[in-house]
């Protein structure tokens, strides 16, 4: 695809941004965020771990994959690793690459990166200061049950790709 | 969950704008835009129906199931029947809600209703002018196949929701 007639940073906060591109009579408002990973983690019970947590922008707890946005120059794994390892204490183990979407590319450009991760060894949750985490292990019976109660689309996607995968 | 101390509409363009709310020592900027819907169409001969377009953000022509953003008061069903006969001309049939979720809910309050539909009548598109879409169908064999060609979130939800409904 060609590239913008125009485009121009209208806001920029702290961890986002929006910027305008004219491309002929089309206007978009893009958002610019950094990229994000997201970890399908099996213990070796063979359960899924996943994180419970506040959400202030849609004002309740959700239960997510594991997730989070890499420091400056570090790659997809390594974030990934590191996150699981701060959000859970999970480390170690085998990691393979999943798919990699755009979660909302009407109207941004943010990727995230899906790792699934297995075999791993038990640790201590290392989380940032503020975060308030608790964290979860779903039988593979659970996650079928629990589906519904899902409602961020990264965790319905590893879900349903563990499901797919274990049919 | 409670409610900020503070909020702050730093940026207000034509689809979008950003919030900036403060909750004790947190801040959190947050994306404000319509809700959308997206719709798992499947045609009588078993097909679904997905739609190839410019995503202008992400600079590339994507996969994605035919999808929208709902019009003043409009309710989330009657947006996803008006989206699914103007981008393919599909109509009627019968319909069941889906999972809605939120597609970014660490920064943004957008959800996404996802509709099943089924058992549709075949008509002619009707694309909002300057709307370049191509209408695919792929059987559950190529959607196994081709799963890994799909880098839009909705639509890897989609997807793996009808594969898992008829493993």
């Amino acid at each position: 695809m060609a590239e913008p007639d125009s485009a121009q940073r209208v806001y920029q906060g702290r961890v986002l941004g929006v910027t305008v591109e004219r491309w002929g009579e089309a206007t978009r408002e893009i958002i610019e965020r950094a990229d994000a990973v997201a970890i399908l983690a099996v213990d070796r019970a063979g359960r899924v771990v996943l994180v419970r947590q506040p959400r202030e922008a849609v004002r309740r707890h959700l239960v997510e994959l594991p997730a989070g946005v890499a420091d400056a120059g570090e790659d997809p794994l390594a974030t990934a690793k590191r996150e699981l390892a701060e959000e859970t204490g999970l480390h170690g183990g085998r990691w393979r690459a999943g798919p990699s979407f755009f979660s909302t590319p009407g109207y941004s450009r943010e990727r995230v990166h899906l790792f699934v991760a297995e075999e791993l060894d038990e640790g201590d949750p290392n989380p940032d200061d503020g975060e308030e985490i608790e964290v979860l292990r779903w039988t593979p019976g659970e996650v079928e049950a629990r589906l519904g109660e899902i409602e961020d689309s990264k965790t319905l996607i590893g879900l349903l790709l563990h499901l797919h995968e274990h049919a």
